[in-house]
């Protein structure tokens, strides 16, 4: 059989990693010429299939590929969109076969969270009853770490690292500041629904009154009164206060805290955050001089310092997608099976793309102590793993050197699309 | 003359290497044990020295001590607190001198911004006029990098350095993100009254169109009308547009922007953040989907991707405010020297304290391009080698060691004093 070409997307919130797994399969391709044609990669993920905008990322040389793995961001462009069912929008699924076929694609690769590999899953089994069957496989990524069956995801490594170092350094200076200025720090995270990202804040805590002392779950409801106590506790106790808070944490009504009803002079309803939120209540209520971080793209963009556990994972699974595909495998997955606890050993395993789709892994409760403010031992065992080892980026100049692709477009076949 | 003892106090807001200048000044004095005793820390800067309350840094191992080179926060706790003059508190320079008599100090380096260095210059005068003459020395320190005379602060090197690599990261982020989601993307940084900092993020532009698009200095009042007509400009033509934006931003009538006039509920005012309130006027105004982070902390502890040519300078100052006062020196202060730009040389020279106190050094306007809202090459010329060389800390168990002192601290011999 001649060689076919492979298509490969970026999909949802990007990470500091998400390019290692691009790299793990351009370069793994490259290594099979008489099974993988040319890798075209998605203009901003599935919709550059649909509206026939890919990069062929043959035009970029071995060395740009191998910079991908040290370059956070997405590429190729992602995209938030999600492919409804083939009832809703069987034009979209016809388009893609039609895409498919222009450009000879065999293998479709698409990274990316729960959606993605439902849609990935839909595909195969579209192409499949049309006659084109095209080989689907996942490629896991979430900074969220959400993904069921796999011991993590791709991404959640480096921002569980990023977030347990910075949390160790901002206990630092607030240690060094609270005796005559700032009592309360509180550091925001990610996580909208789970509270992993938080967690690994509690990975920076050596000894019992180490920041941070309150963590804030999306999985344990806000209890105002109760949080003000901690927070007035500790401060009398050790002097200062530092909280990391899940810009997912909802009030007892499961209502996100951030959405804080204030408005402006004209009565407009302002955005808030969960950082400055929680402050003006410490500072309202408790008289105490805060300072506040919000992190978001800071930290599931730090690739400066990504766990190398991490960066391995997310190359690996790159590379054994294609593996997978050219065992003649399909609507699977490589996912990260961990062989050993201590020391931490993983594999690659394999999973049904239908068994991950659209379900959302919450931390386990037993992960949280009793009191809902801490990360328990069981946690910190699992957690510490993922975030071993630095994988510094190359630098130059004083500053990390990221891949700049030439992005040369695949040359269109067909008529335009339109995407609804 | 037998060897006196010496007292070091870190003062204002902290950096990720303000202890890497402690670690100079003691491992230099403990190199001179026939002239220096032991050195005593301030506990909370100089109301340790009023309060009596000194850690004994020669109870700390040598491994100890050279760790606090790679240790960002104040290890011996820092404090916000400004001796007034002698007329308002002779009380207080008595003491001064009642402790250093009582605990035969006969060197004191304080290690602090514009402030401190004043305050350094009067006890340096205050003693020597009361008989029990103390040798003076300040050592520069501030992220503001406002000291004038020097070539740069330590501590400024390294938020750059973190705001540069940062911007570069969110600016990846966003470009794999605006073709269906985020737009806009306001990253806030420190600069009360100078917009070094901000500055430092169009380091990270290496073409035209890279990000950062805007940076909003404290220098340049700020047009709101002007700003969102860049901003859909700059979205217009590029796709996106990432904004830089200094803390201290003002508008036209000089008033903080974050200073918003929020009200809760209540009626309370509410803590803004300029960040947040950039963004809803772009939110608002023109409708824009946004994102946004507050670094606070984050950049002046960020000790994990601290600028080796910030650390180097930050340790030089150290240990050449020792030599200055081994020197037979008073009142001055180690200052960096750019010898050259190209390449970059630095060296130590001597200021006097009493030109170094309490005068705030802006950006020079020719580093602000014409519009106000970018960085110049000579700008770019005169930062880039600041952030040169990345002096990472040694990690255990996937995360940084710091130092943690035992902190003895120096029997008390004096009664107790209390500082109004």
């Amino acid at each position: 059989m001649p060689p076919r070409n492979a298509f490969y997307a970026q999909s949802g919130g990007v990470t500091s990693v998400i390019n290692a797994s691009a790299c793990g399969v351009i370069q793994t391709a490259r290594q099979h010429p008489d099974q993988i044609g040319k890798v075209y990669a998605g203009r901003n993920g599935i919709i550059g299939a649909l509206t026939e905008n890919m990069i062929d990322t043959s035009a970029e040389t071995d060395a740009t590929i191998a910079l991908l793995k040290q370059t956070p961001g997405g590429a190729f462009g992602s995209c938030r969109f999600k492919l409804k069912s083939v009832d809703q929008h069987r034009a979209e699924y016809e388009r893609l076969v039609e895409v498919f076929k222009a450009h000879d694609i065999g293998y479709f690769f698409y990274n990316g969270g729960g959606d993605s590999q439902d849609t990935a899953n839909k595909i195969a089994q579209f192409t499949a009853d049309q006659g084109h069957p095209v080989t689907c496989i996942g490629i896991p990524k979430t900074v969220d770490n959400d993904l069921p069956i796999t011991d993590c995801s791709p991404g959640f490594g480096s921002v569980a690292k990023y977030v347990a170092v910075s949390t160790r350094e901002i206990g630092l200076d607030l240690q060094a500041m609270y005796a005559t200025s700032t009592k309360v720090f509180v550091f925001e995270v990610m996580g909208r629904h789970a509270g992993w990202i938080a967690a690994a804040g509690g990975l920076a805590k050596q000894q019992d009154d180490d920041p941070p002392h309150l963590i804030l779950y999306p999985e344990i409801p806000f209890d105002e009164e109760d949080f003000l106590k901690q927070v007035q506790d500790c401060v009398d106790r050790v002097g200062y206060c530092m909280v990391v808070a899940s810009e997912g944490t909802v009030d007892m009504d499961g209502k996100f805290i951030a959405d804080s009803g204030l408005k402006d002079a004209f009565g407009h309803v302002q955005l808030g955050g969960v950082a400055p939120t929680l402050v003006n209540k410490i500072t309202q209520k408790l008289g105490q001089k805060c300072h506040w971080a919000t992190a978001d793209y800071l930290q599931r963009a730090a690739r400066h310092i990504a766990s190398a556990t991490d960066v391995d994972q997310a190359y690996a699974v790159g590379k054994a997608a294609v593996e997978f595909a050219l065992a003649g495998k399909n609507g699977v997955l490589p996912v990260i099976v961990r062989e050993s606890v201590n020391p931490y050993v993983w594999s690659i395993g394999e999973a049904n793309l239908s068994d991950v789709a659209n379900v959302e892994e919450k931390m386990p409760r037993n992960f949280i102590t009793e009191d809902g403010y801490g990360l328990t031992e069981a946690g910190r065992d699992h957690l510490l793993p993922l975030i071993q080892g630095e994988s510094y980026p190359d630098y130059e100049n004083g500053l990390p050197v990221y891949a700049r692709l030439k992005g040369e477009m695949v040359t269109r076949k067909l008529t335009e699309f339109k995407i609804d």
